[in-house]
């Protein structure tokens, strides 16, 4: 694997026609943002470009101005680069298809702690407070006009990454972009209603049900709630959004370890997620005995694994983790 | 009463030398905050300054770099200026005293629309999306220099007013301002987590509790939910900020008015909340029907009633506002 900075990355770009842009499983804001920007702006330049994602778009991000195809292996042949954004871990990326096979060349671009080297290129800045902020300098560097619908993009990733400008990525150069992408025709609290005013009433139920299960260990220093298959099922969950559920933990005062445990409709497996409220509680460390990872202050795992049994042994490791925490 | 704009006001503050600033009754993270930074704006002009306020300070505002005294009506005479901060409604200053016996000039500094006009100064811009971006303005043309403690009051009073950035009074200035206020020394996200992250565990029953309460009327279109005095008792709700609980029901997709109505622990009284999506569904017209005002798209009001009658006739109310809304 080859490292690259923003001007190699740039070069890369600049040298593809062809190119595909994939993102991670479950893609969030700041991936679909991302995959968004950059092919809006290759397309700008004249290259050929597709976006593919195995999932469907969440109904909150389909105002962006990109279109999100299904994978066809057997068009891998027409690209002569992969670009895997907002992840750095090659079994997250969220096209089931054979890349390695197709012999292509992938490169990763993504602000999470380097964890792996099975990319052929990797541009990471793990001091980025989105993808959507290396996205803005690449297009930049390639001297891509800021179209509105590349602005849109842009500041979907940003706002949806920094939690409204509230996690502790939020860097001065985070506003300074924003203030970029309002020149460039954003409007800031419509986007901003469409993330996050588009909730199914069934989400609101599911997190009165959620609600229902939080427990706090460790004198509250720990808590966690989780989400079966069945309560999703009752409440009609389908196209409910929990992912900030485990916010609301992390907003009780005494917590410093947020969790919340959510099987997944589809096939059941769990999904881990950890929150903390400085970096010295470092979660990624917590979610790493599960076999996932992320940054210090928001971690996440997924495991194949009943709930039920899951949920003692998750409570064990927690009360552990809290134990063994440094002194404040 | 006389309209004072950036520069009268700045003069009359320069020409004052003892001020007392008051804020509004439920003061929020807008008023602490722009109270704070006036007061200690003004101290590092030499001048003798006094904050009073009826209620206590919000526990996750006690960040905040100023003392919030009881008010002491025998010690009015010794002001020259009075400065009213974040609310044009006489009634609604938080602290009980009589400033018309006092015979002391009374400056109003708000953003909201000007709906009376018993002060005898008022300085209203509400094109602002907060008094922080007000009082920033008065601090720059003051020369006073933005110590942390300031750019901490004035970043807490943008933050909390704008809904971490994604209201519609969200503008361009909002961002260019928080520019200046990190160079100031703001660290942005300990402030969101001071304010966002310090929750007694009760707030998050008492939102479970106000969740199974949750009404929606008119296909959808208005969504209310209500917490009882009953329902704060059970689950010890003291120091619960509920203030916020209304966008919960503003997030979801087709709720064009949210509304959440608030027994006060205290008094009994309902504190009335009212959001809408868009300026278009002027929710300041429906808290008018109960003699209430704000901005179109959150207002409020108080009654004087019980819940248990008080809320057919508002779920009345609520569903002729909705049925007599312009088409979209």
């Amino acid at each position: 694997m080859e490292l690259l900075d923003l001007h190699s990355t740039v070069d890369m770009l600049r040298a593809s026609d062809r190119i595909l842009v994939l993102g991670h499983v479950q893609p969030d804001g700041d991936c679909l943002g991302s995959m968004t920007a950059l092919a809006l702006g290759m397309k700008l330049l004249g290259k050929s470009v597709a976006l593919w994602a195995d999932e469907p778009v969440p109904a909150k991000y389909r105002f962006l101005a990109a279109e999100f195809a299904t994978p066809r292996p057997d068009l891998l042949k027409e690209f002569d680069l992969v670009v895997a954004v907002d992840t750095s871990t090659f079994a997250r990326i969220g096209a089931d298809v054979s890349l390695a096979a197709a012999g292509l060349p992938v490169l990763a671009i993504d602000h999470h702690p380097v964890v792996e080297t099975r990319f052929t290129y990797l541009y990471a800045d793990d001091t980025q407070a989105a993808v959507g902020c290396m996205m803005y300098d690449i297009l930049r560097e390639l001297d891509v006009p800021l179209s509105p619908a590349i602005a849109d993009a842009l500041y979907a990733a940003i706002l949806t990454d920094t939690g409204c400008f509230t996690y502790k990525n939020t860097a001065r150069r985070s506003f300074e972009i924003v203030l970029a992408l309002i020149d460039a025709g954003v409007d800031t609290a419509d986007i901003a209603s469409t993330v996050y005013n588009s909730a199914p009433a069934a989400q609101l139920r599911l997190l009165r049900a959620a609600l229902d299960t939080l427990e706090f260990v460790r004198a509250g220093r720990g808590a966690y709630m989780y989400l079966s298959r069945e309560m999703q099922e009752q409440e009609g969950a389908a196209e409910a959004d929990t992912e900030n559920f485990v916010n609301h933990v992390r907003a009780v005062r005494e917590v410093e370890v947020a969790c919340m445990v959510t099987a997944m409709p589809d096939n059941g497996r769990l999904r881990i997620s950890l929150r903390s409220k400085r970096p010295e509680v470092d979660v990624s460390a917590l979610a790493a005995q599960f076999g996932g990872g992320g940054h210090a202050c928001a971690s996440g795992a997924r495991v194949d694994e009943p709930l039920k049994t899951f949920l003692p042994k998750f409570r064990a490791r927690l009360e552990t983790f809290i134990d063994e925490l440094p002194p404040l």
